[in-house]
C-alpha cells in the first residue's frame, strides 16, 4: 500500500509562515504549527506569541524562533517581515476572537496572505469589513473550520453534491463538550478564561466556540443557505456571562428542516461533533469521535460502513488521505488537510496560476456567515427564542 | 444464575383478558398478545378484533377464541361479558387512535380494567373527559407506553430520582423511523394508511405515532413538568396530510432545556428511540436500539456501561429483568413488563389491597400529559412555530 | 408493519408439555418454560420438576401444575403419563447433564418427543446410545442449541450455503464469560455447583457449558464437518476440577482452519459469543450481545449491517423473525424459535406428514456431533494439547 | 485546554535523519517521515531511498533531499556520512525485511544510531548477531514496533503493571487484514510483491508481516515471557509461498495462557489489532481501529471507557498525549511518540545522560524476541503444529 492522495514528501521551497498568538498555555497554536508541519509544506520564521514582552521572548525561544523574529506587537511583525526578503508568506492567526480582526488587518494590508481561527470576527460588521479588506487585497484568507478536513466529511459533501440523498429534507447537528460543566473559568484556567469572557470572545460563547462548528459542518455538507432560525442559548452555570448551551431550529432556503445542539455542559461527551444529513433517497452520518467512518444508508438498503481510504472512497476522501484503511487518522491530520490546501493556493499564487478546482478550504465566506449565523442566534435568543432571518 | 426479578411462574387464577383491535393485518395487536402471554399471567378469552363481521370471525378463529365470545362491535362485548361470571377481567385496546376513547368508555362503564395503546385520544378535550370517567369508576387504566417497560429505562429513572446526575439541565431525546420516507399509505400498507389519516389518527402525524414516545420517555425519566415548547412540524412527502417530521424546542419547569425530533422520514433509521439527560453531576444515555446498555458518565470520571441484570443494576431495572446480563432482552420483554405491572395491579384489586409502590406503569394522566403535548405541537406549529405554553 | 414471519397467533390444540428438572433455584428451566410459552403452542401440564418429593411440590405448584402431575421421579412421570389420554406429547429435560440420557431414554421408550438442553450426554458413549434409541423410537428429539434460533444466525447460515462468502477459508468462535472468576461453586450458587461438577457436568466444564455452543455455532452456519483439534483446556481457579477455559485449534474437512476460545474467567464478558467467518468473496460477523444485526463484507466493497426484519434479511431469517427492524428480539425470543419450529415438527407428525423443509432445530445428529467435540477436546488437553480427530 | 504531555515544540538542535529504503511507490518510509516531522525534533539530511540509481535520485529530490546526499548504496552512505561534521546522527531503515540486518549494521558500524523497521532481521542467527554488534557499538536501537506507541496501549501496560488486572490468566491477540484476498502479488503491486516473497521477506508472511506486532503488543503490555506455542500457518491463496494465516496457541512462563490469530485473507478487516488480557482481578480491551479508548472491566464492575486524554488517563498514557480527549488521535500519532522517545534517547546520549526511565520504545532485545516467535511458529507450524519452546 501507499501514501494515497499525497506524497507526504518535503517538497523543495517550504513556505514561510508566522504565527500571531499561540504562546505558553495556549491550545490551538500548538495545533496549527503540527498542521503545518506535518507535510513539510511550510517552515514557521516568525511570531507574534504573545502581547506580554517576557512571555513572547520564552515562548518564541522554545519553539525555535531567531529573537530577532519573535514580536510582541503583531503590527510591528507585520511591518517589519513585509520588508524582508524572507519575510513571512502567511501568517496563522490564534489569539482570541477579539484579535482576529485586527490582527488580520495588519498582515493583509503587509500583502501577507492569512490562516484565521474561528470564528472569523466578534460582530457581523468587523466580518463584512474584513471580508471587504481580503476582496481588496488579493491576499489569500483561509478560515480554520478545521473539521472540513477529515476526508469522510470530504465524501459526505461529495455524496451530496452528486444527488446520492436525493433532496435533503433533514439536517441534524451537534458539538456536545463537558469541560465548562462547572465554573472552570475561575480557577485560572486560560483556555475557559477567554471563552467565557464576552469581551474577548464576542456575544457568543457555547455557540461561537463550537456552535459555530456545527453550524459551518452542515453548511459545508449540505450547501445550502440557512434562510432562518430559532434559537434558545442558554446559560446554565451560575455567575457565567455568555451561553453555554444552544438549542437552534434551522430553516433552509431548500425547504430543510434541521436542529443544532451545541452544549459545554454535557457530562460524558468531550468532543461530540456529529453530522445526519437526510435526504429523498438515503442518509449520512458522521461522528468526530470516530471520524474515519461514514455511514451511510440509501433508503430500504443496508446502512454501509464507508471507511476513509476504502475504495468506497471518492475522489474528494482520498485527495486529502494520507495512509491505508483501519489505521485511523486524526484531528491533526484533519487541521493539516486545511494547511496542505492552504499551501497549495499560494504555490499556486507564487506561480501566478488558480489553484486546483478541488481545493476546498474554508475562506471568509464561510466566515462572514459563521459570525451571521452567531449573531442571528443571540437575537433570536434574546427575544425570547423567536425566528430570526439571516 | 437464576430467573431475576420475577418467578416466570405460571400462577395460579389467570386474569381474563379481552381484545379490541388487532385483527388480521394489525401489528401492535399481536404484540399486546405474546406481551400478555409471555409472564403466563392472562388468559386471552374474548376479542373484538374488527369491526367487519367476516374478519372478526376470522381473527378470532385464528387467535383461538371461541365463537362465542368473538364480537364485532366493541360495546356489545363490553356489555355482554360484564354479565359472564367470566367475563373478561381486562381489555386491551389496540384500535386505531381514534377509537381509543369510545371503547375505553365501553368497557370502564361496565367495569372492566383497560389496557390502551397510546396516544390516549385524538384531543386533549377527549382525554380529560376519558379521564374523569377513568377517576369517577375506580377501574385501573394503564396506557402502553411500552418504552417505559425496558430495565434500563427504569435504571435510568432511578438514577436521576436519587440525584445521581444532580440537578437535570438538559433533556435531548429523538424517535426517528425512515419506512414513511416514500408515499407508503396509497400502496393500501394499513399501517401507513390510518397512521397518516387525520379522521384516524388524530391532528398528530409522526408526532402523534413516535414524537409522543420520546416525549414520554424523557418525562417518566426525569419527571419535570414540561413548561413550554415551541415546534415544527413538517410534512415532507407530497401529497400526506400530516406531519412527517418534528423538530421542538423545550423549556422545563426546572429550567431545564430540551430538544425533541421525531422523524418517520429518516432513511437509515428503524426505531431510532434514543435519550440523553445532562445535569449538574453527571449524564445519561440511552437507545432503544441496544436497550441493555445504560452508558452513564459522572462528571470527570470515565463512561460507565451499566449492564441490565448486572450488580450495577438497581432495583427498579431488577424487578423487570428476566434473565442475566449479556443475553438480550428486547422490546416485547418491555412491553411485557408492562403487562406484568398491570397483572400485579389487577390482583391487588382483587384482592382489595394497593398494588406495591415500586409499580410505575403508565396511566390515564401520562395519557393526559402526551395528548397536551401533541396539541400544544400541533398549535405551535401552526402559529409558525411560536412558544406555547402546555 | 405486521408481524412477521408468524402469526402470534393463539392456535387451537395446543401441544401438551411436561418438563424434568427446573425446579427452584434452576435458570434454564424458566426459560424453557417463557419460550414454550411465547407463540401460544404449547400447554404446560405436567412436571418432575426436582428429585426431591417437597421441593418438586413446591415447584410444581409455583408454576400452576396440578398436584396429580407433579412427579418426582421422571421414570414415574414417563409411565403414567403414557397412560393418560391427554398425557404429554413432548417433554423437556433441562436437568444438569447427567440426567439427560437416563430421562431421554424414559420418555423416548414411553414415545413422548423430547427437547432436551444441551450438551446431550456425558459420553460419547451414551451419546451413540442414545442416538439409536430415538432412531429407533421415531420420536422427535430436539436438542436446544438455542443460539441456532437467533434469526441473524440462520440469515449468516443462508448465505454461506448460497455461496456469497464464496469457500470457506476462516472460522473465529468464541463464547466468553466471566461469571466463574471467582470460586462461586462454594458459595452455595446452584448453577455453579452443578456445572464445575464433574460427576454432574462431565467432563467439560467451560467447555461442555458455553464451548459447545461455540462449535455448534459454527457447525450451524458453515457446515462443514470439523476434521481435527488440538485443545489447551485451563482450570485457572485454584480447586476448581474441569476446566474453565479452553483455546482450541480447528482443522476442518474442506481446509478451512479455525480458532475456538471459551472461556468463564474473563472479567468484562456476560455471554460473549460471537462468530466471524471469511470466504474468498466475504465475511461475516455477529456477536450475539447485539444480535439484531449482522455485519456482511463482500471482498472490496464497504461492510453492511444486515438488520433482522429488513428488506435485506432473507427467508430464512424472516420466517424466525417476529417484530419489525430496530425493535429488538432478544434471547427469549431466539429459544422460542426453536420451541416453535418443533411444535411445528409435532404437528406434521400429529398429521402424519414431514416437517417444512425449512425448519432446521437441532436435534440428534448435532448432539452427537457436540459431545464428541467434547470429548475430542478433553482427549487433545490431556495429551498436552496434541491434535486428535474426531 | 493545553498541548497535554509534550510541548509539540521545535526544540533548538534538531536531529540530523538518514533513511534507507521509502523511495517511490514505497507506503512505510512516507510514514517514517511524518512520524519524525510531527514533534520538529528531527530533520531528514540524507537518504539511500532505492538501490536503482535513477529512482534514489528522483525519490531524494522528490522529497527534498540534497543531491549529494542522496545516495544508492546505504554502505556508501554509512561510510561518507560518519565523516561529515553534519552527518546523520541516526538513520531509519525501512527496507525489505532481508535488508535491516545488513543496513543497520553498516551504520551501527559507523556510529550512527538505528531506527529500524519489524521484523528485526529474517532469521533468529542474524537477530542474534545483530543484537551483539548493537551492544558493542553502545549505539541506540530503536525497533518501529510502532503500535507500542499508541497512549492506550501505554495505559494498559501501566494498569497491567500497577497490578490492577492482577494475576494475568488470559492474552487474546489479533491482527487481521483483507488486502491479499486475492492474489495481489502477481499484480506487480510492490507491497504485496516483497511480502510474499520468502528472499526479502523471510519465512514468515503474514505471521512476519502482522502477526509480529499482535505478539508483541502483548509482549509489551503483559510482560511476562512466552514459553511455548503451537501454531499453524496457512496458505489459503492459490499459488502463494508465504503463510497468509496463523493461528496459535500460547503458553506464558507465569502460567498464563493465550490465542493468536494473523490474517490477510480476512474480508472485511482492514488493520484488525486487537488485544484482550483478562486477570484475576479484571480485563482489559483494545482495539487499533479506534484506538483512543481502552475498555475496562474490574470484576464485577460495570466496564468504564477510559478515553485517552482525560483525568483517568495515567501518566504513562499522558506523556504520549498531545491533544486532549474527544479529538482523535492516530497511527501517525502513534508512530511519532516512538520517534520522540528516540529522540530524547539520542538527546540523553549527546548530553552523557540516561535516558528517563519513562521512555520505553522497543529496541533490539523486543526485536529478537520477536525473530524468535517468528521462527518458532514457522518451527511447529511445519512440525504439523506441534508445540515448540522458545
Amino acid at each position: 500500500m501507499t501514501i494515497q492522495g499525497r506524497s507526504g514528501a518535503a517538497p523543495r521551497g517550504r513556505i514561510r509562515l508566522g504565527m500571531v498568538g499561540g504562546g505558553e498555555g495556549a491550545f490551538i497554536g500548538a495545533v496549527h504549527r503540527i498542521a503545518a508541519r506535518l507535510d513539510n509544506e511550510y517552515v514557521l520564521v516568525a511570531g507574534a506569541l504573545s502581547s506580554t514582552a517576557e512571555k513572547a521572548r520564552r515562548s518564541g525561544l522554545a519553539i525555535g524562533l531567531e529573537a530577532t523574529r519573535t514580536y510582541v506587537d503583531y503590527n510591528e511583525m507585520a511591518r517589519k517581515e513585509a520588508q524582508l526578503a524572507d519575510g513571512v508568506e502567511v501568517v496563522s492567526i490564534v489569539t482570541p476572537n477579539n484579535e482576529h480582526m485586527p490582527a488580520a488587518l495588519a498582515f493583509i494590508e503587509a500583502g501577507v496572505h492569512v490562516i484565521c481561527d474561528k470564528p472569523l470576527t466578534t460582530t457581523l460588521e468587523n466580518a463584512l469589513k474584513l471580508k471587504a479588506a481580503v476582496q481588496h487585497s488579493g491576499c489569500i484568507f483561509a478560515l480554520t473550520y478545521n473539521y472540513t478536513g477529515y476526508p469522510m466529511v470530504r465524501q459526505a459533501r461529495e455524496m451530496v453534491q452528486a444527488g446520492e440523498l436525493g433532496d435533503i429534507r433533514i439536517i441534524q447537528a451537534e458539538y456536545s463538550q463537558d469541560w465548562l460543566t462547572e465554573r472552570l473559568e475561575v480557577t485560572g484556567q486560560k483556555q475557559a478564561g477567554w471563552r467565557t469572557d464576552p469581551a474577548r470572545a464576542g456575544a457568543g460563547g457555547c455557540i461561537g466556540d463550537i456552535g459555530t462548528h456545527a453550524y459551518n459542518l452542515a453548511d459545508f455538507i449540505v450547501g445550502v443557505p440557512l434562510k432562518e432560525l430559532c434559537a434558545e442559548l442558554t446559560t446554565f452555570v451560575e455567575g457565567r456571562s455568555l451561553d453555554d448551551n444552544a438549542h437552534i431550529l434551522l430553516r433552509y432556503a431548500n425547504g430543510a428542516r434541521g436542529a443544532l445542539w451545541s452544549s459545554q455542559v454535557a457530562p460524558g461527551n468531550e468532543n461530540g461533533l456529529r453530522i445526519r444529513v437526510y435526504g429523498t433517497k438515503g442518509g449520512l452520518e458522521w461522528n468526530q469521535v470516530n471520524p474515519n467512518y461514514l455511514f451511510w444508508s440509501a433508503f430500504g438498503r443496508p446502512t454501509q460502513i464507508i471507511a476513509r481510504g476504502s475504495p468506497a472512497a471518492g475522489t474528494a476522501a482520498t485527495r486529502v488521505t494520507r495512509i491505508p484503511p483501519g489505521h485511523p487518522e486524526g484531528y491533526l491530520e484533519g487541521f493539516a488537510n486545511i494547511y496542505q490546501e492552504v499551501a497549495h493556493a499560494i504555490r499556486a499564487a507564487r506561480a501566478g496560476s488558480k489553484p486546483d478546482a478541488a481545493v476546498t478550504f474554508p475562506g471568509i465566506d464561510d466566515g462572514v456567515r459563521g459570525v451571521a449565523f452567531i449573531e442571528a442566534t443571540v437575537a433570536s435568543s434574546k427575544a425570547g427564542a423567536r425566528w430570526v432571518a439571516l
